[in-house]
């Protein structure tokens, strides 16, 4: 498994740094992102690094894919969002700020009239956790 | 292979509608959205329909992940963007209006400032065709 020393999310993977984890499987790992835009924003990620969708394999996309339908499934009905959308980013010119290939899922508010760069603002340690804690229930 | 009468990305797959093609294969279909945020904005949808990501299969996710990267690869190369956005909506509050999974592919402008819910606006014919003709050529 291809891994970068220098990679906050692959410390994640490794458990060096924490996080508000989700779900995990062989090849996937999903956790609340710390600067929501929204309540029950998450990030789902392969293991493998690849920095963007470029670089990425057909088998690390499709298990990505699995367990954003997985999450936005348990998120959905934890949070019941007006919408959500899966968001994924490639390149500083699409405000991608982690070199880790990553899928946002960002549950929707009507009218939060959010845009694709979002600026970052962390989110209350408490209440994350807690929201972690039911997502995490409904799955 | 599911597919529902009324809806409009089932018409394009039977070929009953057109479109301004950039790739298929026998899961997936690739075009050009007619209504382009930017040059280059493509969706990418499974032949197989479902209405969102909730009800999507493991298989035609994978494989459109897969033609997502072929397609966005080319996209790179002709359009030469700042950036690219994977994009994908469910429910109106995230302003999905086609009730068939599919996912954008958005090449970035610097400054272009996108939101997620974005409005429709027709692009040229001619230029879609032309544009759509350059990508096949670079996949």
């Amino acid at each position: 498994m291809a891994t970068d020393p220098n990679c906050i999310f692959c410390k994640i993977v490794a458990g060096t740094i924490p996080c508000f984890k989700l779900y995990e499987d062989a090849a996937t790992l999903a956790f609340l992102d710390i600067n929501p835009v929204n309540a029950g924003h998450a990030l789902v990620i392969p293991k493998n690094h690849a920095p963007t969708l470029y670089e990425s394999l057909d088998v690390d996309l499709a298990a990505v894919m699995s367990t954003a339908r997985t999450v936005a499934t348990a998120i959905e009905k934890t949070v019941k969002p007006a919408g959500l959308n899966l968001l994924q980013a490639n390149g500083p010119g699409a405000a991608q700020s982690v070199f880790h290939f990553h899928m946002h899922i960002i549950p929707r508010v009507q009218g939060d009239d959010l845009k694709m760069n979002w600026g970052l603002k962390p989110g209350d340690t408490a209440a994350l956790a807690a929201l972690a804690e039911q997502i995490r229930a409904n799955i």
